[in-house]
């Protein structure tokens, strides 16, 4: 296949995007294209469109971003095995080289010579979408495409929560963005009796009670949100904290909560790469696990995600608010940008 | 307290109970006594009323048995130093030694010098009972009695689930009983996608769909559950089974359908010790994990089991069919031996 | 690189090997071919060789047998990156599909769509082979050859004995063959504090004796060795048993020394597929683990061998018994068959 | 028994010990009496000697101090069920009351109302001492008491060592104290390949390679030590850190030198509770799995810790530089004070 589609481009090295033709890219080696059916906006695609300095350093434009997507098979590489033109696919974003440690020893998703989907190559933002069938996940023809679309920001987490291990236990997610939401959601099915959340924006935290959030902090009006945690929890606090702000007063929130010998997941970025952390006092003195998680385990998160959603047990429907059309990408990048946002995930019809 | 209270004993080494009064039991040192406000009947009870050779070898009447079971304390011992009267408890019937090897590591549960309640010390089938405070479990006072009192049984259902690991995987659990109804219950509750059960008794499968079973395979009717199980994995297999039956057959049909590198656990008792294992093809070739389950963890499955129930993931009244008089504990050993029985687990009020 | 070179065939569908000029291999797409340096000789040769039933199943003459092996790359596939010619590489010979459930979730060694080196495709034996990319394994330029050529058993003791986990515990290990010699060597490195060996076979256990066991019992000797056992662990048992023979009567030994909550390990291939545990007794009232082992981590296992041999940590040169010429594979096979064998891993050098 | 021993107590709010006569504890209800033959001085003996800010706000006069040791029992009180007079006993210095959620899920090292022999109670730098049987721990009668009375920090190393998982990896371990020093001769034990140890002090860096480091760096002479761990680990970094020093610049070593999923162990507490990470950079993108360690799991890692020496396959004795009489408690404590220690762990004999 070979033409002209459209796409979101970033391509000046500034803020914003530009909706443009450019070339449907053509699936070399072990190369997948697909029509794009769904997209859907990360917060890196934020960071891409305000041209913040992560950006400034890592994107080399012209560069078609956006990298949560989903859509049909049309055309595949010689080498390719296991996929053909009708699936239905969505993809992991993280590329992995396949031979470094990480690779060969299941961290994949952590390769050292990783590449990353509409950040180092031509993305998802866009009518047509190609890489390589080692990232391909395939679909139930069924799934809702909105759904198929947000698969891997649900696997953060999914795997966030899965690490963490949740099962009948009381939990706290700091946080009140997508990938908090969907954690309510999958905690929730995994059998969290407790669900606290923390967060600043209401609407936000709205969705994270429809996901099933069962104590909702808004820490602006919660007046002392330790104390109100110990209470409901006997005074023994939480047995994990899965921290997805990356704010410091809420892992300081966290540290204070947190059971001895209880685990402590950190998925949200940090503005400033140095933390401060309680070490004598909420580590070791209390025996405190933590884990640090970036990306998604190829594929055991995809796996478990797929039968989550396709059973049923979580429906990430509340967290999808607003569904735009690919002129539309910048516009999108701004509203989970507003301080008072009403907007969660956003997913991009390229085809409206 | 002293006094009379009425009770059930096995009196003389030969099938049959009699329901007869005798001594209010007096705890010394760190003992606890409770006046029992539910007990329930268990498939160690039905052994002991049918004097099997099991009980031959191990009862020695006269005896109160019965092990499960909830009540009021009303009195404890000068050493007890975590409960007083008026505590509302139930009790891990494994009374530990607290020195050899397994309890200093963890495995209390199965201690080398294992006292059973109500097997080898007189138990709850009875107005009033004492055991050592280190088998206590403080309850919510709110706490339903029926539910309180199957906390035993059903914290094998939650040792054997949580130590499987079922979340976000398809599972099938052989048996149709009480615990292995428990256990779908648990496995719905931590996120089990898919749960296949298989069993004879149709009153008792259909408690199982109520529990959360996706797929009831009544083996007396269906041709061939292997491929019925097949068919829908998408020829995969299940991720984990429970046996919960102690059959030679289930353990062959499970052998079938786990998946490579699943995960296989035995809680069911067979009647012959010895079973025939497919090695090769079953367990090497397919690298599964095989898991031996018995009693509770103490008490890290009791915690568990307390946050499934108290905060409605878990509603174990669907298993709970019958409360009967402590008069008739004879007869509900009885009915949890018929062939088709309609009883899953009978409660047994001792003050009716 | 093309021309004739010598290799060791199955030709007919019977017992022996004919060892003749073949042409060399081609390597296409991402294979690699390697000028074999050392092969060395397994079990699985010897079905081969001796044309058994699984062989006449399994194997499709003409077939260069041998499956593990070391050699210099002499010449890449086009596809092939992380390889060049001069590499001095090994080779797991479970070859993978890449993207079945297990190859996309840890466990392509367990592979649905697996292809055995040297077993469904061409082999070792011979002065050239070739293999995919995906399963070379770079040596160290210094490393001794018969050691590169042994890393895949090894691998299979290293996963076995990791994944029992056998650091400051006493363990046994049923066999005396090469994989369970490497496994007493491992164990000792890793800190087994006792290690018991049972076997049959003075030269072989005298092999155990040099890697490490502590206790070592001929079952044709000693008349008790559960109490020898039970006596020399204070009466407790063993914390691991790690069974390398196949052998009921070893499996039974196992069970009856192995501590409540300890593991199983099954490694061994038993000549009939059904196999009798004591379910009640030595399962699921000790509360065992037990885990079935086949193959090695890809390649998780394969770095740990390597840093074990290359620390000087484990010695595997005491169970390299004999290096003989390509022209005596059969005779290998014979000797390893051998009812009072002193041979136990053969290293094969197609060059002499 | 009754009468007067000799006794190094606090006796004021005030810098520096007093040796004294005390009177011979009496031991009631489950408490053990024993005659100390070793003791040991610890790190927070030299606190609560030199009376820092910690020893204000814990300690209160008089007490006696001290709490490694060990000794023969010579008197059990009414309810001591395990342990008779003449056994040779060390105890473990973690008093837990035994009900709490920590106390009944395996932590009891961490319970809610933990007690410290010597600390919150009368210890070991005493000719006699008692305390509750439920933290005795047996030794075998022939054990070299200067081993038998270091075992409690030898466990810290042990928990530490056993939590990360070293086998076949390759490991940092900061800092050069007694319990990093014996950190390496567990680590070597268990297979540790390559052991990297950073400290300050020239003698005691010499101990930890008399324990089996491969790799010792003086970070006052290596000019740039993350470069050297790098390469000497082929540029991948090392497996795991095992934090024991409690200073910022090994804590930022570590999270530089650390593999992409590795592990990283904090025992070492640092003078200041707020400590600095760099959690995008260092935890979170590298996906490392932090783990506060304090105490020992009671008793798993006594088991260890004796299967370990008691098989001869770590020898602490490198680490004991200097036994003393009592009357030099204080001195000792001065002597691990000094900038340019000699001393690493100092056993003191009440009966020199």
């Amino acid at each position: 296949m070979s033409g002209q589609m459209r796409a979101a481009l970033k391509i000046a090295p500034e803020k914003g995007c530009t909706v443009m033709d450019a070339d449907i890219p053509a699936p070399v080696d072990n190369e997948v294209l697909i029509k794009v059916i769904r997209a859907s906006v990360c917060g890196t695609d934020r960071h891409i469109y305000f041209w913040d300095e992560w950006s400034q350093n890592r994107i080399k434009p012209p560069l078609i971003f956006g990298h949560e997507g989903c859509g049909e098979v049309v055309e595949v590489g010689p080498n390719v095995k296991s996929i053909k033109p009708g699936d239905f696919v969505s993809a992991e974003t993280h590329i992995p080289c396949g031979f470094c440690y990480q690779c060969r020893t299941g961290g994949q998703h952590l390769c050292q010579n990783l590449k990353i989907l509409g950040v180092d190559t031509n993305g998802m933002f866009a009518q047509f979408a190609k890489f390589p069938e080692t990232v391909c996940w395939k679909n139930p023809p069924e799934m809702n495409p909105d759904h198929a679309s947000i698969l891997e920001p649900f696997g953060n987490a999914v795997y966030t929560v899965m690490e963490t291990g949740v099962s009948a236990k009381e939990i706290l997610i700091t946080g009140d963005g997508p990938i908090a939401a969907f954690a309510v959601g999958i905690a929730k099915a995994v059998g969290a009796t407790k669900i606290f959340v923390t967060g600043l924006v209401e609407p936000l935290l709205e969705i994270t009670r429809k996901m099933g959030a069962t104590h909702v902090i808004n820490v602006l009006e919660v007046a002392d949100p330790i104390a109100y945690i110990m209470d409901n929890t006997a005074g023994e606090g939480v047995d994990a904290v899965l921290e997805m702000s990356g704010a410091q007063q809420a892992i300081d929130l966290g540290f204070k909560v947190v059971k001895k010998l209880g685990t402590f997941t950190l998925f949200g970025i940090s503005a400033s790469n140095q933390i401060s952390l309680p070490m004598n006092e909420g580590v070791i003195f209390k025996g405190v696990k933590i884990i640090g998680i970036n990306g998604r385990k190829m594929f055991e998160t995809w796996y478990q995600g797929r039968n989550l959603i396709t059973s049923g047990l979580v429906d990430p429907s509340p967290v999808i608010t607003h569904t735009m059309p690919l002129a539309e990408v910048g516009k999108a990048c701004e509203m989970i940008a507003e301080r008072d946002r009403i907007a969660s995930k956003i997913t991009i019809d390229p085809w409206a």
